[in-house]
């Protein structure tokens, strides 16, 4: 092995990305998760006290493919206090065939928002009602925010309701929206948006629900993609109980780390309930879907995802 | 974070090994395991068919050290075959007070290979025989050639012998210690090393017992070095029923994964029969050895030395 390992920073990336072919990346991972071709193993976690912090490892092999791939994900939480951003991600991508290190993506922690934003997208169409005329987004973060911009690849032109705890952040991302061409507006109340959309997206770090399962009507789709480690929680569980289909990104993930899990818990659904988003992507799967049905899709992001659009942008800058 | 993460390699790596400096932070390291200071939950691990190979994602923090670390090594045994080294490894650095990536040391497994050479010589000394002619060295890779290279450094002019299955790996070992100005000899069987030799260290790959207890004299000092991972062994489960003083560089990982073990599940001793070496190289525990005391010390490596080496290599490259 070199020593002269490739360090590619997000300058580098950012004009690499096309959606299209994110979509397709994270597509062919949310199958391959479901098939049982992804070694995935639990990933790595330290905790930090002073300062707060925390750093998370995930990697993974997909059987076959010629890279595999270690993610470092690090959350430092006063960093803006001292004008630095929270988080920091990269990517190192290793040859599958000889162990060699071969590119690392100093992302900046973008290819993981891309790919969930991906996965987001994926989800919402999957199982969206066939009536779709406005999506809610809840949450004003950067997921919230990717998921405006993302969500039209798949679904077409709708219009958004955004919800969030800071009205002030809320009206911003729907001017933003706006500016882009696209009809958006901020929702005062969240049972406003809930009342107005066929299809919500939920995309907050809360760690209790955002609602009551009251307040929802038949007939929505949802998508939660803020649930992702232990503790965290956006969904009513007792909404887990009226879905007509509950879909997961990791059956496992999701049980151990994700609403799905919270919900089998507090015993609204059994815990094999849910179905793998990626077999339903592949067509192994069917599922019909009434006016008043009420599903769920519960996003807990896959190291399989992290492998593929590494892979992926790995491929485009080997190509450039 | 800027995208400028610096990328070491091992050539800018190598003119600044000090093995003086090393010994300090890895008996540094030593003694924080056994203090408790040190946050390393369970290595990672992926594993590949084919070609067969591993990977092994080390990571963790000390407590009020200003970095922590995250290890890749990769072992690729049919590498060979390509012209390519087995393994390759890196270290990465990253501040601890923020997260961000600081420095990554592209040290081919180097760093790796040092800091286990130097908690070998440690070890070795820790309870060296009070008369030490001979120091045996079981194994011709390249951590037996680090053990005769980094011995002398706590020891002192001993006499070598060299022992592996390859005769003529152990002459040409024995024969480039005599270039360096060194007393070696190949022995031609185990027996004879282990009638000479007052210290063994044994570093090889092996999955049973290199010999039978009843070939080994009282009086010796064992350093068992290869026994790393689970499945691997070395040492006779026997010998530890033996020992006067076990040590151990971590009690849970040499329970785990190393030769004590596989001692204590073969019922020959208890699980709480070792000590930490950190703690007696902290001088917060005192060991007698008599002139005919059987001592072992497992080592399984340590997440800590890793930082430890990472963070002294990261500090001597910024005064650079």
């Amino acid at each position: 092995m070199s020593s002269a390992l490739d360090v590619i920073g997000i300058d580098a990336l950012r004009p690499l990305l096309d959606r299209k072919r994110v979509l397709g990346a994270v597509r062919e991972a949310l199958i391959w998760q479901a098939e049982g071709r992804v070694q995935s193993p639990l990933p790595g976690q330290l905790l930090f006290d002073a300062p707060y912090g925390d750093c998370h490892i995930k990697f993974g092999h997909v059987r076959g493919q010629p890279t595999f791939a270690i993610k470092v994900a690090t959350g430092f939480y006063d960093n803006p206090r001292r004008g630095l951003p929270v988080n920091h991600g990269l990517i190192l991508v290793l040859d599958a065939e000889t162990g060699a290190p071969w590119v690392l993506l100093n992302d900046e922690g973008w290819l993981t928002a891309w790919r969930t934003a991906a996965a987001t997208a994926l989800a919402a169409a999957a199982l969206a009602p066939p009536t779709l005329h406005t999506v809610g987004i809840v949450g004003t973060g950067l997921q919230a925010r990717l998921a405006l911009e993302w969500l039209p690849e798949t679904l077409g032109g709708q219009e958004f309701m955004v919800w969030g705890r800071s009205a002030e952040q809320a009206a911003w991302l729907a001017a933003e929206a706006r500016r882009r061409g696209q009809t958006a507006r901020a929702a005062t109340e969240i049972d406003e948006l809930l009342a107005a959309c066929q299809l919500v997206v939920t995309a907050t770090p809360s760690r209790a629900p955002l609602f009551a399962d009251a307040q929802v009507r038949p007939g929505t789709h949802f998508v939660g993609l803020g649930a992702d480690s232990p503790g965290k929680q956006e969904l009513p569980p007792a909404l887990f109980a009226r879905a007509a289909h509950i879909l997961t990104d990791d059956h496992a993930q999701c049980l151990d780390h994700g609403d799905f899990g919270n919900a089998v818990r507090a015993g609204y659904v059994q815990a094999d309930a849910d179905h793998m988003l990626g077999a339903l992507l592949a067509g192994h799967l069917t599922l019909a879907r009434g006016q008043d049905d009420l599903t769920i899709v519960d996003l807990t992001g896959l190291a399989a995802e992290d492998i593929a659009i590494a892979g992926l942008f790995a491929d485009l800058l080997s190509q450039a």
